[in-house]
């Protein structure tokens, strides 16, 4: 297996021979000279657009369109080329340039998607915080998620967003990791919080995205992650896994399922309810804070000028670098 | 059974001697002769405060306090009197005044609640309206609701709020009728939209609701009703009966669910997830018709005033009444 | 006459010879080689750039420049070209490229504008429904409006906004029938409703349209459009006709103002005042729901893309597609 | 006639025997020894609630009922008395209490509505403004206006608002000059603004305020001032009048009428369009101006306190008064 | 001295006779009998209505209404009423009531403002937390706030607002620790944030509010509390202490008065300038985290009600008691 | 000295030589043929892009890169040409284009930043009504800024903004005149006004603008101007000149310091308190309407259009020409 050539790092002019993620692909057109379709790569450095150029025959360019599917690895061979104002690969049947779907044994998925390294210790560590709950139905509850392999794998392998830092294998386990420790210290300065109901709230509040992210050769929103919402897909979890266990008390149930549908703070922000009690409120602005801090010091990290400036345009402010 | 003395009609001056059902109790208090407590009693005409004066045996005072409860029906004997501008009921101990709580069997649940009188036609028009479905999938959940004779029941005796017209008996029943009644014109305009999916949908858009109020001797919002939200307790409703169905179509049922989880139209109004297909946006759009013009049209109907003009305070509006 | 060539059909390399309707200019500027200018025109498949690269000659481009304005007809003789991701006509004259002003005979208007086939139907709906009004002052004033042939065509050829689906001539119309069909529904519901006044309001409550939009070979927004707005000039269109009524009684014009004005239900979407009794809200809210549920529906239609979603800038929020 | 005596100067305990205007009145209804009514009076100085205290007969209590109205001045005997934390006006038919309906010779208007004393020179302040304006259309417009007799006279008595202190004979006259100069002053400082239209839309942007207040003994609102508004009200005064003068360019009318729309310079503030021209974005800005600091400077001269701060309500602000 | 009696325990109808603090006055009035005047007290468990009711000489009334001042401490003899639903003490110079200013030692000022007991802990923390600071200039800036021993004391004195839990002399150094170890909470998770410039803007970011409050017999707002306002008043403490510490980066000195000026978070809450560097949003989430539990665990605290439920006003929400 | 080629006059296809002034500069990187960077130029009639494409070596193309800095003014021999439709020009090092740092006396500052032509008038008129003010204080405060020649020289360079018409030499001074002149308007309307006051405030509500903008070869805001913002800077102005002045009273200070903090007029825009009384209520409102006017007025005057019409995305709003 050649290396990999890393979409951020393409040059316009250069030749390009490896292997990208497909996010979605667009129908077969025809141009001046035959027929043509786009598609858009990935790899853990980027996304980039790939255009395909095609001969006289309809039937050629489409079956070979055909041939390959969102979230297939394929193999890429063409040249890099700037088109307004942005990098993008071309790909022309007559100069030799061809996609070809690769099995899943012909690349390697770590190249494809990014992924933080800890994950086995953030692993112990959460299943560490788990065990600290004395309340047994909280005990017993955690335990049917954590002790569950299925479940921990699917929850260590999850992104915390589609979107910056936290877009990456392993950013569920950290982001949540981060809360319950802000919780933690939370209680030490208001003991009277109940400190079980906290812990659990927070090792729970964000287990339903889940199944709102699919990780393939990369990582995209479920249908469910857009229809119903990962809050209500976590609710949901929720109450099957206390509907297994003999006697969980209904009013703790109402009580954790409100940390949970609550955590966004604000109807406006997704929550259907607002935070109700301490323990609530607590979670909510544990995860307010980790999320509103790691995306300005990713953005901060990420930043390529030579300003001492940049302007975030999805919150309208600048930050400054220095 | 004596006749009933509505709360609204009670003059400052009028002997009490009625019975009424119980809202919520304050604790026992000393005054400047000895003990009493203060509670809120409801009948279908509306609301008043009693305040029981007692003697300087705290005993007997507390005891008297105990003996009855939040929705439970008590015969008060006292006389009216007005109070900053309020009536409210005066029980005077040495005065003979007294509070009894009565059995079921003692009392006319008709005078504590009001209800919408047609409700058999309603339930026949709703059942009607469900076998209208041809889709077998839709069609047999909508079976396993309102063929439940214990749902049918139940959605029958709710209310769609606990405030204004539509606090009645049956208000929720008509207040779906309209709405699929408005969807079924909205369906005659655009051909295009899936009427098996909107009637469905409008059908069961408010099925929360049952669970979110309680109906005893007067109407109450549940402890889930306000931690959980009835559009996440009809949620789940719809995915407990979609479970018994086989073969219910994965993507039918997010379809079904995002219906009911936007119909609030935009997250600031209480929908984790905003309306993403046309057949959501009518649910909401009627729902929200509905809703609004039914207020409207109630404030001017209790309106009492020789003005032609009153105030909405709720809606910070002046509504005109010629 | 050639058959027309669709803007949104030409391939970038095609040749193109076809007319189109003249929607702006911008004034005559140099190039490398010479003089150009450009201008934008548009059929009923959409709009299109075109760019003029004419000599040394600055005076014979101005000439040609000159010689046609907004809203004339002109037959393009050029080749279609992709420029920064967009398609555009290019006219060279060293290629023998030119511009030239249709008269009216010269080309098929039915090509230029779009519009509803079914309009002489509605037109007989609309009367219809204005037949169906008793009160003796609203027939009146219904009939002075719909009776006047001169009104009822341009009224009939309104569209009922410059940009989507009712962007059409009849839009008007079907928008109108639409609001009055949801507005008999509601009556149902609700019969205390006065049906002769809702009836008239939402029959009328779009009328200042007619005005707003000037109908030549495209549709545009009048100078009074802009500057005093749909609403305001439909009042006035309102207040003269009722001046033209004898005896029609002053309380019955405010009401009827009233709905007219208020139908856009709220202060920050237009109106000056904000609906004071229900058969206002009811106008509003049938306006509401029917261009909200157009709009989704159009922008679901006109989707091209093999995507199950899109992404609807204007309300920020994704459509589903499946 | 005997001396007023002011509402706002009423002590509990003291005799009342004086004239008021009557702004509203409620209906008869029953109280402990018989029957009661209570309505509501108003001098300049202030408003004060009346209860008529009757005997056992509901026909004479009702008659003295029906024997005044709205607008009425009546001359009350009774005595004050404080009546949670208000004082209020107690007239007590055993006590020999009585309501009497004066004839228009039996009070001194000026008792009962505040009026600016300075009328007469902002008039002349007025007409010579009006005056001074060149363009012959515009010159002839406001000559329509201000040198119709009763139109002057109508809107120098006419309010500026319905609260504070430019609610007063004279305010709109007041309030409109403020508005002119300020406008003047722009005009200084930038040349380039069209003065006559400038100071023609300064001069009219209110002018529907007199037909949307009513002055008899009190100041109300008309019912047109709700259900139109003051805005339209004036854009058909504009309009009628411009239709009067011969040749008045349609583009100039439609500017001036834009100024007159827009005046409230936001959507949400009440005009159905926003400033498009500097010229109308001046006259709202000076109008904005005028109005706020007249509203503040009205809040510190009429606050009653040793304190140096006073909580403004309306706005949420503290003032300061020191 | 006799035991305090707090004005939270009176009772309608009990005897009073205890010191309280003064917290404002109302000019002297007559009333049926003669002159009163009304001012409102104070003790660390509430505050209370008092109203002197004197006798025909205005002039006797005048002088003990001169006798003493806000902020001074008097012994009141009279009798606990109730008045609208509000107990209020009533001193009646027939029945011998008497109001008499008292020295400085005539009273125990712990009795009339509330005091957090740990103070000595805390001011011990603070300066430990302080003396981590290793930076050399941020180091000497913490010693010339925290070794001033008269800062210290201030600080100490000073509430955290003036309202609820944290209104007690001490709740500044409370809150300034929660905020600082929430820090180093986010500091352990996020290594890559600066610790001394963090530890630093969270030790300092409230120090205007010592010069916010005045504490005398009582807490309340200064002049400049509100005209300037504490984040503005605490930027010029900054720069005071700054321009005494030789050779103090101008670069450091920037980033630590941002922290302080945009420690509300956004322009609407307050801050002139929003966080534009992690170390500052971490400071104001932190600040935003306490402040909002401390006030719902406080409102939880203070509810006396059988209910499970209590409304909060100022935020719009129910609380959950269970 | 050769005659300046204006930014906004360059065609595509013209040679360029000429100097312009440095606004920011991108890092060194590769191409197809070599190595390349691209920065960005500016001088009084715009901005512009250019790009220097080098040759292999990168040791050559990095030298000339790191030959000149922001702020700098460099002569720029090259073609102008167009790049997705904006004008650029292209620097080719094998054609002999080329990029040259010029010393200070190589070029005409006033060709490169706008100023106001009449500025020693504004200044004499801004002297003469700061001498205009009585009070003794207020007097030598202004006396402390105006005739500080160091500061009236800084004062009179500064701009009112960096973009638009007021971004000019010479645009504070102007912005500053107008706002006292429309205060002084605002004072002979409302007497009541402290005449002193307003004025002193109008005269420095911006001076901190001074130190948030540099002035060099270019206007840029400072990183202070970021950090702290102007009102901050403008407020320690004060204080500090304040601080020299004997016995300048508390109270006056404090107000004049709450009208330059509040003259934002809310929160929202950026000042942290909010006008509490009508001098500063006075200074907010004609500062905005200065602000706002002066932006409109600019926008129509620098609108290059055949159309009646131009949309301005700032303010999301329309401007009519005509």
């Amino acid at each position: 297996m050649a290396s990999k050539q890393m979409v951020n790092e393409l040059k316009p002019g250069e030749k390009v021979d490896s292997y990208f993620s497909v996010n979605y692909k667009k129908p077969v057109t025809d141009y001046k000279y035959g027929f043509m379709f786009e598609f858009r790569v990935a790899d853990k450095s980027g996304q980039m657009t790939v255009k395909y150029w095609g001969g006289q025959s309809r039937e050629s360019v489409q079956k070979l369109h055909d041939s390959f599917e969102r979230e297939d690895v394929v193999r890429v061979k063409g040249e890099a080329q700037e088109y307004r104002d942005q990098t993008e690969i071309s790909v022309s049947e007559k100069n030799g340039g061809t996609v070809v779907r690769l099995p899943p044994d012909g690349y390697d998925t770590s190249q494809l998607i990014r992924a933080y390294e800890n994950i086995p210790e953030m692993q112990a560590k959460i299943v560490e915080l788990a065990e600290s709950v004395h309340d047994p139905h909280l005990a017993k509850l955690l335990q049917s998620f954590f002790k569950d392999e299925e479940f921990l794998r699917s929850f260590s392998e999850s992104p915390a967003s589609i979107t910056l830092h936290s877009a990456a294998v392993g950013g569920l386990l950290r982001h949540t990791l981060n809360v319950v420790e802000l919780c933690l210290k939370v209680r030490d300065i208001h003991p009277e919080l109940d400190r079980d109901l906290l812990v659990t709230g927070a090792l729970l509040h964000d287990v339903g995205k889940v199944q709102s992210f699919r990780i393939s050769s990369n990582i995209s929103q479920t249908e469910d992650g857009n229809l119903i919402g990962h809050i209500i897909i976590g609710d949901h979890e929720l109450v099957d896994r206390i509907a297994g266990i003999e006697g969980f008390p209904g009013g703790l149930a109402s009580k954790l399922r409100h940390i949970l549908l609550s955590h966004h703070g604000k109807k406006e922000w997704g929550s259907p309810v607002e935070p109700m009690f301490p323990e609530a409120l607590a979670v909510h602005e544990a995860d307010d804070l980790d999320a509103k801090l790691d995306n300005m010091i990713t953005k901060r990290e990420e930043a390529v000028t030579e300003d001492d400036w940049i302007w975030d345009p999805r919150h309208s402010r600048l930050i400054f670098l220095k």
